[in-house]
């Protein structure tokens, strides 16, 4: 069985590069703190005889030998990059759980029959370039390397010139090497293992996501003497859109719709002066891909009737669309099997944000598994999985790979 | 009878000291545009063997000898700032209407008994200096002259050293010269007029308002795993709290009930981020003080019981109220007169927004005349009124001054 104390030191030092000052981490993809993120990883993986290769876009393949090298690898891995103000498990922990996985095969030294590869992923969290996920979606062929590579941050600085001064512009093709499978394993970044008190999700899926940037054009008017039945306030209309999208989620009992305002921008804004024009961003989620298009329908219906009444412009365009995925039965069955006989209390749940996994699904057969992190919070300096919690979501991870990887 | 085409010249003229791309003016408190537009009101002004003096806090006096030079001056005036993209008719009709009255008055060799006075008050408009209205507030003895020379622009430039760069800092006493009166020609700034095709308001007082700032301070989380029932999300209940209130102030007939909320942020948003922190303004505005009581605290109330339904802790700060307004009767009644006897079409009103007058008011007999403008914007710069409206407001602003002056 896996050490459990020695993947919590992984984790703490990983946390000392680009660490902040509440606790946090901060390794903005293709940084120098990434680079040396990958580089103590590397140094780690390479002490245990591992191989690596990075493919043009800046993903690592790190590569344990199995018995049949001419098979496909068993894959696991996640990603190293964090938000600007992030905590130290989003992501590393799937890393770190796969090193610790490949360390504890070193140390019983056991082979398993086909290779292993512990796969880190660049730019997941899309907070440097956008989208998140860009670049196992460029692996699974979502998106071109060109248009990859071409992207840019907001100094206009591209993924390609940050690839290539932190030193990971690699040379194989995008797409290599093809997985037999993929495990990721990573933190709920909800609250609901916590609250049921299970150690183990057992992810079956992801829900499908739809990104809106939405405008709303009124006029703006002077606070004071425009009276209320002549303005046409666009913040007036987005409150309206948002507080009834709102109770639309919200009255569904299931709990399985889910919608978020989470920019709002007033353009020219001043304490006595009637918004004129109002941008925003929405995202819905649902975990059945019709009722997300019903959902989809009911907010554009909801924009124009809202745009009648506050006598308001509004107008929408739909940025970014990730289908509901279903993950491959027989790897969530192996993930279910490693929590059943690790005598673990676990669920089956949907995954309520995307990860790496999406795109590999696409590609090959895929499963994630989710530990419980304290109040459900992510993206936050205060993020907190507990050892024991990480220790044995590694131990399932570690089960699934090597149920898979001697089949 | 005064000189209408004169008076649009002046407008236009003094329109190209600060002039914007799109046909506005910028001319911020006490800066060298400020300083170049009230030089060329005072060459103007110089012309027809006018005096002047400054005070302390910049406010510029601007006299016509009477017959009687030992009694109080009646006044009038108003405002040669601007908003950063502002009119050219917002507080600039109110002076060079003023001239206008000096200029005919000269022509005809006409001497009131009561010596004139044409002011121009400072920084009227708040967007350099916060307050609105604060070197007539420092007339009037609402704020101590030592605070207001002490405010700061964004720059952290501070009034006293702005005045003293722009050479406006004058040494005569703040509250001098006593004024017999003050009358004040200002666009409505609201749809109003316009919209009953009307020329004149004779505005008998200016509505009360009061401002507040409001944070909601829930928990941010992630926008997918975070199931809608455990939400503490700041920008829902921000929107609850907008619609609620627009709700409240539409239901009442009367019209009277006016509630903006012009500023809104979200403390570091993120498309998929639960808001967990918003801070927003709220402006309440009502004709009369106690219904804007009654207003202040259903605001009050709602925001418990939003902060409670949200999960949401809600703090409120009231940074600014000015009291409702009532005119003197007399400088109402001139006005009234004024506008009757030329045939004018008018109503009384009350002005929604503050304006030097309110705070004069406390310390002179006051009144305001309003003229339309088009499509009731203001602090914009497509803000235009005809040159027939400007030239019957400011008839009516001669005949009330003579009235006074000669009385
Ligand atoms: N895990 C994660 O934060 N992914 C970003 C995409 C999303 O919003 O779910
Ligand atoms: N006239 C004007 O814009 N005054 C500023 C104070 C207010 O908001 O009414």
């Amino acid at each position: 069985s896996i050490d459990g104390q020695r993947l919590w030191d992984s984790l703490m030092a990983m946390a000392e590069i680009g660490p902040t000052e509440n606790g946090g981490s901060c390794r903005l993809a293709l940084t120098p703190e990434d680079a040396a993120g990958r580089r103590l990883l590397l140094d780690w993986c390479e002490a245990l005889g591992c191989t690596w290769q990075v493919d043009r876009v800046g993903n690592l393949f790190i590569r344990r030998a199995g018995k049949r090298d001419d098979l496909a690898p068993v894959a696991m891995g996640s990603h190293l990059d964090t938000q600007p103000k992030g905590g130290r498990f989003d992501g590393i922990l799937g890393v770190l759980a796969g090193l610790e996985v490949l360390r504890t095969l070193a140390d019983r030294d056991i082979v398993t029959e086909r290779p292993l590869v512990l796969v880190v992923w660049t730019n997941e969290e899309g907070s440097r370039f956008a989208p998140a996920m860009v670049a196992s979606g460029t692996y699974a062929g979502a998106f071109s390397v060109e248009s990859t590579l071409a992207r840019e941050d907001r100094d206009g600085v591209t993924f390609g010139e940050a690839l290539q001064a932190c030193g990971y512009a690699g040379e194989s093709p995008v797409g290599e090497p093809r997985l037999d499978s993929f495990f990721e394993l990573h933190i709920e970044q909800g609250p609901v293992l916590e609250e049921e008190g299970e150690t183990i999700g057992v992810v079956t899926g992801v829900q499908g996501m739809r990104w809106f940037d939405v405008t709303l054009a009124g006029q703006s008017a002077h606070a004071g003497p425009t009276p209320m039945r002549y303005r046409r306030d666009a913040l007036a209309a987005a409150a309206r859109l948002i507080d009834r999208l709102q109770a639309h989620a919200l009255a569904d009992e299931s709990g399985d719709t889910k919608v978020t305002c989470g920019c709002l921008e007033i353009v020219s804004a001043s304490r006595n002066v009637v918004p004129g024009d109002v941008k925003l961003t929405i995202d819905l989620r649902h975990v059945v891909e019709n009722e997300l298009d019903a959902l989809q329908a009911y907010f554009e219906g909801l924009l124009s009737e809202v745009g009648e009444t506050c006598g308001v412009t509004v107008t929408q365009e739909r940025i970014w669309a990730s289908p509901v995925v279903e993950f491959a039965p027989e790897c969530v069955a192996a993930v279910e099997r490693g929590a059943r006989e690790q005598g673990l209390k676990y669920r089956r749940m949907m995954s309520g944000a995307g990860h790496d996994a999406v795109y590999v699904s696409r590609v090959a057969p895929t499963a994630m598994i989710f530990v419980p992190c304290r109040d459900g919070i992510s993206h936050n300096e205060a993020e907190y999985a507990t050892p024991e919690d990480c220790a044995a979501g590694t131990q399932v991870l570690c089960d699934a790979i090597l149920e898979r990887a001697n089949r």
